[in-house]
């Protein structure tokens, strides 16, 4: 039913009622870990992924081998005004790359052993430029929502999220200043690599939408449906999607992140099945996981988007699940065990 | 005729000829990094990976294909003294559960698609109490360095070492004091989790090893052979050997961080083909890496040993070859290039 979404009321019902974590198959994964033919603990986060796989799974043993990548992709009116060190069109063209299987996603993809899912959004017409009116209309918005949600494989252990789209970094800052405040120069940064001159457009270009649009940011949805961008909706539908159908999300970068911000403004507990892969060098997104309470699992100084980190991160949570479900535990492999 | 090894003159002689870097293939990867769809730079250290793997392998483009896991096992005197949670017999009971299967480390090695080898150094044996008299004679350490390098693969693209042995992290903080100052307080921790009293007992062991053998600790190999134990020789060995090879290395942990770093010691540029996995838990980590200049691809407060953290990294040493290779240039796949 949640792909039959017909309303922002029927959205608003489904952020606000997320199922919980599942507390029996967290206890045993607990339960587990202290018996395995280790020093309690000594696998760190490992053990907590292979615990909070468990926790937001529909229970069972927790696995991470069939990985969905998906990839929203979106053209944003902003990028008119000079806020991106590539022209609109490289949106269109990395898609074809991403079809042709040229793209760092696609070897990363290759090399994890997981389906890649690209989702182009209307890429001929970009939302309206934020610094002038609201980038989508109610009805754009839900679109976009539905395909974030229709996009997701429930059958998926794990959904890695991604996006890819010119002048997306401005977007993202200026939506997470509308969800906890703040201006530009707070939220900015270079993106795929703006001068100086580039970087003061980016900031005054969010100053001015967050100005615009001032009476509206008190709402999450809303700050998302005025300052955001499809593949900002399509991200937290799918975020949703993936709650309700007990799939595990892996998030991206900054952009990534801020899509999924919204959820958390509106609900605070609606991304403790996240987590968040990689910290960005995109100098918005330490601060946005700091509202967030997300510590990421990567810091490669990375910034390309098109859920890259995301796909490294997911290798280490399906080697969190290996290691849980195949290690023998103290008694059967005659170890002697762990000091009282 | 490395693996020939017979005295220390030679060994001397190896660690002070160490071949250079083949700046042809850096020079080619980084050319190559230029013209891959993506914002220059912008996968971060993914792009010096693959730098790197190019620069200490024998020519073409970098690879991380094949990959060998050696851990190295060995019994410690000093374990009599009450420095580990777990007694000695633990350390022959995890190689017959690597034999087995049942360890962190199979699983690990499994989910890497990597060849794994365990090489349990006479552990019926222990080193001598380091507080009493040298860990190894001669022969005894000749030997152990002969077992690192002859256990390499020099046909892998990476090597991850790693070690196991009951008593080996207080070896680790003692031979880490000898090369680069500093008391038994420094550079101590709670291994695989001793109590207030064990940590005190380590505290003390460590100064009395250092006092005990004060007159050898300038030479770095003296340092090794007085208070190290065989699976630091022979971790420095395989570091050594994959020089040599050119094979470029994954270090694990604290232990394996402290072997490598008497090669360090001995000549500054010795550890130039190598990377350290993790940051681990165990305190004199953190201040070994400082002094190796090293910054470790994962923090995932792991303590475990057995090269478990260098099974990690090396998947996203896989991962950096993949996207280098792989990926479409802004000509092939006609995506508009980056500003000039």
């Amino acid at each position: 039913m949640i792909e039959q979404l017909q309303s922002p009321q029927e959205l608003r019902r489904l952020i606000e009622l997320m199922p919980p974590a599942n507390e029996d198959a967290l206890d045993a994964a607990r339960a587990r870990q202290a018996i395995l033919t280790k020093p309690a603990g000594s696998l760190g986060r490992l053990e907590e992924i292979a615990e909070w796989l468990a926790a937001w799974q529909d229970g069972g043993s927790p696995r991470a081998e069939r990985i969905q990548i998906i990839v929203f992709a979106a053209n944003h009116g902003i990028a008119a005004r000079g806020v991106s060190a590539y022209p609109s069109e490289v949106t269109v063209q990395m898609v074809a790359n991403f079809n042709a299987g040229g793209a760092a996603i696609n070897q990363l993809s290759d090399w994890l052993g997981a389906s890649l899912t690209v989702i182009p959004l209307s890429l001929d017409a970009p939302t309206v430029d934020v610094t002038q009116n609201a980038a989508m209309d109610e009805e754009t918005n839900l679109f976009a929502w539905r395909a974030g949600i229709t996009a997701l494989d429930e059958d998926a252990d794990l959904v890695c999220l991604g996006e890819m789209g010119i002048g997306n970094t401005t977007i993202a800052a200026a939506l997470s200043a509308a969800l906890f405040g703040g201006s530009g120069a707070d939220w900015v940064g270079r993106g795929t690599g703006v001068d100086d001159a580039g970087l003061l457009r980016k900031t005054e270009a969010i100053d001015e939408a967050l100005a615009r649009h001032r009476k509206h940011l008190k709402d999450p949805l809303e700050a998302l449906r005025c300052i955001g961008g499809r593949e900002f909706s399509a991200i937290a539908g799918a975020v949703l999607a993936a709650r309700h159908g007990r799939v595990p999300v892996m998030l991206d970068g900054f952009a990534c992140s801020a899509a999924a911000a919204t959820l958390h403004a509106a609900n605070p507990d609606a991304l403790a099945h996240c987590l968040v892969a990689h910290n960005s060098v995109e100098p918005g997104h330490a601060r946005l996981l700091e509202k967030l309470g997300q510590k990421p699992l990567i810091d490669f100084s990375m910034r390309l988007g098109e859920g890259s980190g995301a796909a490294l991160a997911a290798a280490l949570v399906r080697a969190a699940a290996a290691t849980h479900n195949g290690m023998a535990t103290f008694e059967s492999a005659g170890v002697s065990g762990p000091p009282d």
